[in-house]
């Protein structure tokens, strides 16, 4: 993967609650990471989550697919990368998390988002918009 | 504990993404299952949560105590159990969880909710007589 | 799809505290229903979870892909599906989950698990033997 | 509450994954903030967490009370403080969370905690014994 192409970079650490009874991360929880991530990025860029529901807009995600390299423990740091791709209606997130100290792979994951708009897909021209530069 | 007092039980398993990495369930799950005691109470009492909020009255939690007895593990089954006392404006939820198998005490909590309207506490009134018979 | 294909259906209800802002399960909480209804299939298999890890195996995800297709709210109940493919070391979870109420696809996932021991990928043979009747 | 008692305190943002449909953070989660400034103050003091349970001992939440001030929303950044008493085989956390920015209280907790050892409890000196300066 070319490393040039991430867009956003955030720094997130593991909380103990977050690991399962096998002493990892829980599955689940990188979801939270990347979807904490995303919501860290559009920040960033001036979007808050929340005013593009009050246009009306509903960012969803439609199509999530997750490599699992290998798991987070107790005290680890990550850093969660990202850049994007617009695939006609599809906001394409290609979502990559390193384990801070060494740059282990941790998870790869591709997330399809689009945006929706009184239950019908809406092409997100708006949201291509502010983030036009990246794409 | 007087047995009679309870009014409503609710049987909920664990879930084994509940578990923390002592593979027991996590403190705060606890939470989850008292809280979803209380609303299927209130469902069952034809109160649903929503219904609630679209009058604009949100019951928020204030004050909660939780004794710790036994913890829950991976296959483990429980009773949550409750009673209801009013004291002014604030309801008082007596919550007890019980292993299924064996009956050992699991957690005791009192649980202090008021409902707010409009960002000021109101006195329930509405509620209290909803749930009149218990209190 | 073809129903005939799943081996195990388990009943599972939205637990409030599982909704996110939006008022709809939070996208991570399908990856606990998922992994749930598969700790609950090798659970009726005779195979506790617990009893690979103390042989020293650790069946870990490797792989997910999950497309979303209708969200689950307050209330809903969940019929959670699975059939199972083994392709060489991995082990394919194809898991659905349907609105009990209308049957709507609510997720499709491909889960892909992997047996690791002593931080190598073990063939799965043990597993595979215990589970030969679906694969 | 006399602010010099603290001895530690820690900055956690809330994580949009928090939030429950009432778009505010969810009850159970400030016990997952107040667990984690517990394991970061252990830490800071050298006191790995696994490291008590190698030894064979197992802290363990027996009581916890918490007063709801002001809830978290998205985006908000909290200071986790803690001070700590002992009361014979009991350590007590008295934790307090803040709003970063203009200082409200958010949440106050009690929990008392007890070190288990073979399923019983210890009276706590090797745990004392490292705090003692806090004591």
């Amino acid at each position: 993967m070319n490393q040039d192409k991430y867009i956003f970079t955030l720094e997130v650490g593991v909380r103990d609650y977050e690991l399962d009874s096998e002493g990892i991360v829980n599955n689940a929880n990188y979801l939270h990471y990347l979807e904490h991530t995303r919501h860290a990025f559009v920040k960033q860029e001036g979007i808050p989550f929340g005013s593009l529901t009050r246009e009306g807009l509903v960012p969803v995600v439609r199509r999530m697919e997750i490599d699992y390299h290998t798991p987070l423990r107790s005290g680890d740091v990550m850093l969660s990368r990202l850049w994007i791709e617009r695939a006609g209606a599809r906001f394409i997130f290609h979502q990559d998390i390193f384990k801070k100290e060494g740059g282990d792979p941790v998870v790869s994951a591709v997330v399809t988002i689009v945006c929706m708009e009184n239950g019908r897909i809406n092409r997100g021209d708006d949201l291509a918009e502010r983030i036009a530069k990246y794409l």
